[in-house]
């Protein structure tokens, strides 16, 4: 070690010259008196071939098996057929790191080997697997994009604490914490801080973890998440709060696009299109167009259902050919203290939902912004006004019209991968029965 | 609202022409028949001035005082004496959402007017203080320095989760919590995940919150802070960890000098240079030295006191002309388990401090690879392996030499800034009286 090494990735710069890559090995396959090594380091893979075993006695004897980790030497070939179109001859291989067992779980076919239970015992493995790994340098494309587009727009990164003295917004579904002589509690989210902070920034976001105790057990629930928040002072309503989340997210999608295409490719990911504006309906409008369209009376309602929103994504389809809907004016009800009526039909919110191929991705709106408007949210709700004390001090002490909205990292990543866990684009995930690996 | 309005620091670029802001009414003086009125939004301050206090009579009269929202139409005049170069003149102004009790912290005087107890208490409204609110920038900058660093060498960003079933590093100063019917730690540090994770993509690196249940009252500890933590595999030793360390350094200051160049000269504050290479001294020759230089025998104790430190700085200072000196060597007894021997004196680490200015900054080295390492470590600890099962599947199943370094963010930026206390780099500080606000 010391000397130059090149990166897989790297190889097809060096077509002809002897290079030096360092790395786990991937697999060893015999086929005909022809010996296949692939190597993988944190990039990539490569492919070496040799017809000689003498070459490559290190990792060919007993006793050294997958995911050992070596250095190989060798001369770069062009191979159309060659996986990336490149393979490493005359190979020399040492053993840097000897594994002797056998893996707990096979990592290197096309597809991980086990069911989802054996993948999340051993994610500590099993994240290696090229696919997996792809999914969560995804997710580093996804805050890359979030920070990036933010960025120019004059945002300020923020990082609020996450532990907090009482229930952010509501009682429930909070975990508690043994804090020298008091309790305290884990954040739900950064609600509080992020309003607070556009007071002092104006425009603020924060990519963070996230607590919520909720004692389910779904396809779409984790207890510990990362959260792409973001608010901003100075809005007309929560119509320019939508046009931002447009932004952000048409700006995550040019950066997954440019820096991360090989990601994609693997996973057979296909980036949808962000219309310049998105369509919205809404939320009354939404119940009367399921009545119309499918015969099913959910006026009056006072949420959507997944089928209804399955309907709504259809329909964003059919008419505007677009992946994404809004639904703007979810009823005031089901949405916190916190939320901004509408002032024309006030049992409406100045609230939305986004729906991303027929499924909820992003919950945003305007906030209230003046303090006796919260003394009679928290009144009406049958909250206590002092455990809100140092939140309250924000609006006693001016703040502007605001609102903002959060993206949940790993539901974003599911819903574009279409994969059919959130576990699975969570990198160590916590739920009800799982606190490791 | 909803028409064309400019920042604060784009006024300079409109004079002569008539612009539009939104902000906080940061003060109103009058002064010899002149009204002073100085805006403030998320970017900085402008000033208006007029002889009329006509225009003005919406922020002069009774009942709107600091810190209300307000929106200022006027026109841009060059005023070489006013801050920044330019004023507003013919100020308009209408009030957006008046504050009508006097502030609990003075923040329209140079200084904050206020003891630390009361500046933390009202952390809220003091944030906004331009003094203060130029620090929580400077933090933004370092993190964006920080990733920008280890995205040029091929660094993949992680979060890790900080729900964890077992201590990280020690049984001892972890909050616990009631997760469902178990208990589980908040993370310490995320240097098991990030060890782990090398695994996957080689070089990672993780900006987020870390907790530790220390009883300590100190100026130089908090609760929770944003760790700056990095990985990387397929070292030579520590020197490769701290040439890295030197160059993620250098980057930041970088970033923070071409980017935020108006918060710092807000502080007052002086980078420092980052030599080519920073120089070092063994731990024990560091040892030798003080006794030579200050004929003080601190050889053979476990740890440098802070005094040592001071003189290492010092002679650092002296015999190098550096802010920045790494003492590599600690004694294993004092560094965690998972800590890299020297393989020529086994009795010290490949492990280091890097002192700034005297007071140690960063902690790092190489880490133990070899699974048969980590049995003999943790057996010699006297822990059991199993809490460390998951952790240990890393290694069971091939790792590189590696190592790492965490800087505390707040801590960088409490030195860097010549900061009397910790808690005033920190956005809501948490300390042992402290979960608010």
């Amino acid at each position: 070690m010391g000397q130059a090494t090149i990166r897989t990735t790297e190889v097809k710069n060096y077509v002809g010259q002897e290079v030096h890559l360092r790395g786990w090995l991937h697999t060893v396959r015999r086929l005909g008196g022809v010996v296949f090594v692939v190597l993988r380091d944190g990039w990539g893979t490569v492919q070496a071939v040799t017809e000689s075993e003498a070459d490559l006695l290190a990792v060919l004897e007993g006793g050294v098996s997958a995911e050992s980790v070596i250095e190989l030497r060798g001369v770069v070939v062009e191979m159309a057929q060659a996986p990336g179109g490149v393979e490493i001859h005359h190979p020399q291989v040492e053993v840097i790191t000897p594994v002797t067992e056998p893996l707990p779980v096979i990592i290197n076919k096309r597809e991980v080997q086990a069911g989802l239970a054996a993948q999340l015992d051993h994610a500590v493995v099993v994240n290696r697997h090229p696919a997996r790994r792809a999914i969560f340098r995804l997710a580093a494309g996804v805050m890359a994009g979030f920070r990036e587009t933010l960025n120019r727009k004059g945002f300020t990164e923020i990082q609020t604490p996450k532990i907090v003295a009482s229930a952010t917004e509501s009682g429930a579904n909070v975990f508690k914490i043994n804090y020298f002589d008091q309790t305290a509690f884990l954040a739900q989210s950064p609600q509080f801080y992020k309003q607070i902070m556009v007071g002092v920034f104006e425009r603020v976001y924060e990519v963070g973890p996230v607590f919520r105790a909720e004692p389910h057990d779904t396809i779409r629930h984790v207890n510990e998440y990362v959260s792409l928040d973001v608010e901003f002072g100075f809005i007309e309503n929560h119509f320019t709060v939508m046009a931002m989340l447009r932004e952000v997210l048409a700006g995550i999608f040019v950066t997954l696009q440019e820096g991360y295409s090989a990601e994609l490719a693997l996973l057979g990911a296909r980036l949808p299109t962000v219309p310049e504006t998105i369509p919205h309906i809404h939320f009354s409008d939404a119940q009367e167009l399921i009545w119309q369209r499918h015969g099913v009376d959910v006026r009056g309602e006072p949420d959507l259902s997944p089928q209804d929103e399955r309907w709504l994504g259809e329909w964003a389809q059919a008419e505007y050919g677009s992946d994404f809907l809004f639904v703007p004016g979810y009823p005031m009800g089901k949405r916190p203290f916190y939320t901004h009526p509408d002032p024309e039909r006030p049992a409406y919110s100045n609230s939305f939902d986004l729906l991303f191929r027929g499924t909820e991705l992003v919950t945003g709106g305007q906030r209230l912004h003046r303090y006796a408007d919260y003394e009679a949210a928290l009144n009406r709700a049958g909250y206590r006004l002092e455990p809100f004390a140092t939140y309250l001090e924000a609006f006693r002490y001016g703040m502007p019209p605001h609102g903002g909205f959060a993206i949940g990292s790993e539901r974003l990543l599911m819903q574009l991968l279409n994969l059919p866990n959130v576990r699975l684009s969570t990198l160590f995930p916590r739920d009800l029965a799982r606190v490791t690996p």
